[in-house]
């Protein structure tokens, strides 16, 4: 068999049966191949930064990797912002980038590039393969390398010759290393400071949000926290009581108080998003001592288990109340959210300045997945929520998107169209980068002038994402009050395949 | 005065007037400053890439650099794909990128990466201000960086905090390095081997494809040959005898059949854009000898004019006639493209599969200036139509794209509304990567299976230009015969502002 085909059945003896493709010339055997190869799906996006965002919302569901295929240096180019937030949130991910054929590389034509130096910084592991021979062994090594502990994304680069060569046998199934068990000496150290009564906390990152790691956090009796920018969370009023760090340092620190002891489970040490004049980076009180109990590379609900907590479950928050109806607001929209959320949802978060007062009401819910911001590149939502959706075919998939931070990306409601997915998209449309003017001031830069104000206020021309949603075969309406938006979330609920709704702020 | 405002108005002292951003919070003091500095033009794009597209546009039309300003590694990783273009172009570009606070920096925050190692693939100059009180001379030397030949992109990467801290005077106006004179020794070589009678041509690239450098190359009584690739050629009947280099290297091989001595200004070694199956990457005769003329940091014009040529001028090729109306196909669409453009005009060209009759039947157009594809990344091509408009906005920009190309930086549209540009964008919709039907053979990997058919076709759901152009701001229209496209187009000429016309194929 040629390499082509040889990668496909590589990747599905290891488990990996989803591709994220926006093919080009150099790929073409990948795509002929999938002909031969029918237990890999390929999925087209319109653009590489959904495929990026898709692997990693997928990840983030599944513990996976998906892989991605990607046209040489310019698609990978594409694709980096996404990566980064997956390599942030430690989505394992094979991403497959095709290279000019091997002869033809020395010519510097068009679109030759340095592709290594651009998977680099997102990447875990970059190879290039350099013999067609190597390709089963090579693509197995690719899946094992994105799974090694914490995970991350694998870049496996193909020249085009390779790909049309004999390769030989698929590569062998390669099982994936475990996270390793914790030092006993740490477990100790944390189970003394527990025991010595001044004030702990947890602070949970990882794999170590995961229910199993929460619930064993939980019996501890001291508070939980969890790193804000997580792959994936359980939120809802079971697990309100495990607080998420606050986006504002000055909020953080107030979380924080008090707090002589953190415990860091695949955490790092809490720091604010953004430095701000005069301020410090990290959010912990200057007296509190961190204690690592599991790194990033280790198991932190192991490690948690094994401190043996016999503490009650904390109670649940408060059940939510459908609104009166009203204004439109991230309030009243929160609230609506929370009490038509069905148990089981995923909930793609990139609201930016509207995030905090739905997160609020979200914390109400019935018991959900929630996929937070990891890297902060704008653009993650609409691909991390498709994602999601190809990941779980059967739950509900909520994308809470910014009207800017929509705009990234739009191209992946094209491929949620495509594929029928369940995804509800939220658009909060404040028609404004709200949160710099928020940023304005915060960094000492306010305040706005005429000028800057154009480089905040993006209502002209008005983005009518009714219009946008059809244009990209997405049905949309269009909420402005509180029983409007409840009406059309409900239906959509009800619905099946994707649907937009323009929430006008 | 503060290092953002110290960093504008030494771009302004070095005539660089025109930003084109896309900020976050550690570029808000760059946003604040713009109102104490009017006369630096900030211009907002809602998505990075055509940011970096539009500032190749701009400096393909002027000679000069646009600035980007951009949000921290993951806004810059969204404008590489273009700026890779930008490098193959050879356009200056003062491309400055947000860094977190120095002391920010290590604490590996969400948005932390790889500034540096993101820059670099796409860039002639990389650097991170070290210091506030560097910022004038940094900036200054941005510029001279961006300028010097053959042009390229200069990233000046700026930590937050010394945007906000005292920097002192602005930077000098420092003069850029012109272009080397060539080596004479290459000019009697040159003027040797034209003066032997054996079968000779030039190719020109880099500056020498200006109006001037073509005069001169005319002259010499051999064929001339632009670079395909080359940033902007004129083009219509009176430039239509300077051949532009195929696309598909068979039909490069004939067309450069039998040159024996082919005499490179500022270009390399024509050479296939992909590398195939059994077929060489070069396309010159084999046994045809390349001649350096003029490196590529070398003045090309300069030295064609050394030869001192006196050949006739050759001819026009023949005026174009209105075809009468029919289906709308490329040759009739071209057709009428070619009746109706206005002299003067610039026509920014990433049409794929199409473009070959309508390049074709351009070659009877009025004098225009053509922005052709020059790094092969996709979504190149409303960018760049941006940024020309943006540099001459009293010529009409015609952005010629294909469906799947224009999906990738579909962006630029808001840009075009925002800024009342006069840009009439002709999406050739073919719902089909179509280019890829064709690729498919050519790389041994066809025929297209039912699966690989599903990475080609893109008709499911339709993409609605219509819808798409609304959501965005601007005006669109819809043509499925010549004479609805002849009607549109024309109205769209007499009409100021954007225009987008859906022409279905």
């Amino acid at each position: 068999m040629n390499g082509a085909e040889c990668l496909l059945r590589t990747l599905l003896a290891n488990g990996v049966d989803l591709c994220l493709m926006n093919p080009g010339t150099s790929e073409m055997q990948f795509v002929s191949a999938l002909d031969r190869v029918p237990a890999m799906r390929g999925v087209l996006c319109l653009q590489e930064s959904v495929c990026a965002g898709a692997a990693d919302g997928y990840a983030r569901i599944t513990g996976r990797p998906a892989a991605t295929l990607l046209h040489l240096g310019p698609g990978l180019a594409n694709a980096l912002s996404n990566f980064h937030n997956a390599r942030k949130a430690r989505s394992s991910i094979v991403n497959i980038v095709g290279e000019h054929s091997t002869q033809h590389l020395r010519y510097d034509a068009p679109l030759t590039a340095d592709v290594e130096a651009f998977a680099r910084p997102v990447s875990a592991w970059v190879r290039t393969l350099d013999d067609p021979l190597n390709m089963g062994a090579a693509a197995a090594e690719a899946v094992r390398e994105s799974l090694r502990p914490p995970g991350g994304v694998a870049s496996f680069i193909i020249p085009a010759d390779h790909s049309w060569s004999e390769s030989g046998e698929p590569g062998p199934s390669i099982a994936s290393e475990p996270r390793r068990l914790t030092n006993p000496a740490r477990i100790s150290a944390c189970s003394s400071i527990l025991a010595s009564g001044e004030p702990a906390a947890v602070l949970l990152g990882g794999s170590a949000t995961s229910r199993r790691s929460i619930e064993a956090a939980a019996r501890l009796g001291v508070p939980v926290f969890l790193n804000r920018y997580a792959a994936c969370v359980p939120r809802g009023r079971k697990w309100s009581f495990a607080r998420r760090v606050s986006y504002f340092p000055e909020h953080a620190e107030v979380l924080l108080a008090g707090i002589k002891h953190l415990i860091l489970v695949e955490a790092e040490a809490p720091v604010s998003f953004f430095g701000y004049p005069g301020r410090r980076s990290t959010v912990a009180p200057e007296d509190c001592t961190l204690h690592v109990l599991a790194t990033q590379q280790e198991d932190g609900c192991a490690a948690l288990e094994a401190l043996c907590g016999d503490a009650a479950f904390p109670p649940e928050s408060t059940s939510p109340v459908m609104p009166e109806d009203g204004p439109l607001t991230p309030e009243s929209l929160g609230a609506v959210l929370a009490a038509l959320l069905p148990e089981g949802a995923i909930v793609s978060d990139e609201m930016v300045s509207c995030g905090e007062p739905i997160n609020r009401a979200l914390e109400h819910a019935a018991e959900h997945d929630l996929l937070p911001v990891t890297g902060g590149s704008i653009g993650q939502g609409l691909p991390v929520a498709l994602g999601a959706a190809l990941a779980a075919p059967h739950r509900k998939v909520i994308s809470l998107e910014a009207d800017g931070s929509a705009m990234y990306s739009l191209q992946a409601l094209w491929t949620m169209a495509r594929e029928r997915l369940d995804v509800i998209t939220v658009i909060l449309n404040n028609r404004r980068y709200r949160i710099l003017d928020i940023e304005m001031q915060r960094t000492g830069a306010g305040p706005v002038g005429p000028k800057a104000e154009e480089m905040i206020d993006i209502s002209r021309p008005a983005l009518d994402w009714l219009y946008l949603a059809a244009g990209l075969g997405v049905p949309a309406t269009r909420a402005t009050t509180a029983a409007e938006f409840a009406a059309q979330f409900r239906s959509a609920l009800n619905a099946s395949g994707p649907h937009l709704i323009e929430a006008v702020l």
